[in-house]
């Protein structure tokens, strides 16, 4: 792939463009965790972002950069949930059709979510490779404009615009950390942070059972042969090649958390934070938590990425 | 009782003296909600609020109002918990002792807040009479200051500055809803709403199953033997006479809720606008809702009281 990576420029530009669209999500603060970390933390609710998720911004982005002609023939992506949803929502706000390729196994409510803004659904089988196949034969049929869910470069631009945010809104801090999956968000975030501050340590939070952003930045390659098992249906997907590229070149540090540590962290979440977030957000709190000589002394933004789950299955899982 | 509502000054100079300790909680957007309503909502989501709920805005103005020779001998208070953890957390804060008289029945998440802030807890039985005997014994035989859940003055104030603060961050609006219980939070926001917007309409949402406030207003003068039966456990108290006596000055219209609509609310709440709140703060939710045609139309401030919950009993709730 040579998609080029998108600058702060272009991370400026998209949250222009956005800003009729996507809300300004606020900062919100948790004491109790300040102090048993002894660190200052900045949360970024993103499970506050219209659609439920930070892939509104980067759908945004991209639905609201296409020309006329372009947006007649409509979008089309393939996503475990969040980013179809996103782009079905930008694409109801601009007027245009979107078609949606969804893995199996893919939360219930992402997929009303994705109907309910007259996307229409395609499913697949779970894989990297039925994903994209699926959706370049949705292309080619529709002619419709592919907005990838990480490699496109409005998608990350848009995604850059949480960075963009958080660092404006908390007048700067330390060190970022964001969750990773395809990283559209932790390379957007990245492009961001250090276009605005070249010394900010820059963290991603990675499921142990789904670990190619680690395992690639650790063989110093692009690692694509691994399968993912893990509770975090938001962070299935394998990193982009662009993603991984702009991960090795801001020197971001991936930390891997059990799921097992991201669900009692989302637990923590709901009782302390009075948060409901899904298990992909819920990564960042346990990178927190299992890494916290990382983060001790310092003012840390962190990205909580989004809150779309079927709600009796996610209150099972915090009931414990 | 005797004592004397506060003024629009009195809650100014409760927002100056609470400004170092209490957040300013952020407005939050639902936009399905504004849709299916045919209203603009603007939600204060005191749950964000040190110790998870509006009543720390109260109990800090109470306590930082004390002057040295009262703080030391220490504070005294009956609550079903959300005022007693908010009054330990301001004592904590001040380095004064604390005692909370909490009834049976009370949140376990809430007595624990209590304790972990320092308090002593005696524990009543689960009525007015009793709470107010109990909290008066400990008051005689300690010197400490009394600071009523609801009707001390610098109480009121306090949590009148969550409409002071709601009006200042949303541009104004035409109408505020708050739940009502006893009267702390309807009457301050009561005066800070008129004193800022005479023409402002004002609601409160009240449990069908402890509606005192509503039996009051209808016969004209202070209802005080109703005894409650509702989830909301946060609403149980009965409200207070001078509480009351604002409510009908400022010709507050109280909406009575079902039990059952605030469970359907308060899971709501937690799937679109992804808050943990506690079954009291969703009789707001459960309000605009049932009694629709109040609010179409019109620019809403609704506050959410809080969202101190025991987790699994909530999930359990929740999960319906």
């Amino acid at each position: 792939m040579s998609v080029p990576a998108p600058d702060l420029a272009a991370i400026r530009a998209a949250a222009v463009r956005i800003k009729p669209w996507a809300r300004v999500t606020p900062l919100l603060h948790w004491d109790a965790l300040d102090a048993e970390l002894g660190a200052t933390l900045l949360f970024k609710p993103e499970q506050l972002q219209r659609s439920g998720a930070f892939k509104f911004r980067g759908a945004c982005n991209a639905v609201f950069s296409l020309d006329e002609a372009q947006a007649r023939r409509g979008v089309v992506t393939h996503s475990s949930g969040n980013h179809g949803g996103a782009l079905a929502r930008a694409a109801q706000l601009r007027g245009i059709p979107a078609n949606v390729v969804v893995p199996e196994g893919a939360t219930q409510a992402k997929l009303e979510a994705i109907v309910a803004c007259g996307a229409r659904i395609t499913r697949c089988a779970p894989t990297q490779a039925a994903r994209e196949e699926a959706a370049e034969a949705l292309r080619q049929r529709t002619g419709a404009t592919l907005v990838h869910p990480y490699t496109d470069p409005a998608v990350m631009a848009g995604q850059g615009t949480v960075a963009l945010e958080l660092l404006e809104q908390s007048g700067g801090v330390d060190t970022l950390l964001v969750p990773v999956g395809g990283g559209g968000l932790a390379s957007g975030c990245a492009i961001a942070g250090h276009g605005i501050n070249p010394r900010l340590r820059l963290f991603a939070a990675e499921p142990a059972g789904a670990a190619d952003a680690l395992a690639s930045l650790r063989a110093g390659h692009h690692v694509t042969d691994i399968r993912p098992d893990t509770i975090c249906d938001g962070l299935r997907a394998t990193i982009g090649e662009v993603n991984f590229d702009c991960l090795r070149q801001h020197q971001v540090e991936v930390l891997a958390v059990d799921d097992n540590e991201t669900l009692a962290a989302m637990r923590r979440v709901a009782r302390e934070l009075k948060q409901v977030i899904e298990p992909s957000s819920a990564t960042v709190v346990a990178a927190l938590l299992r890494h916290r000589q990382r983060f001790a002394g310092q003012r840390v933004g962190v990205v909580l990425s989004g809150g779309n789950v079927d709600l009796a299955a996610w209150a099972a899982l915090v009931a414990g």
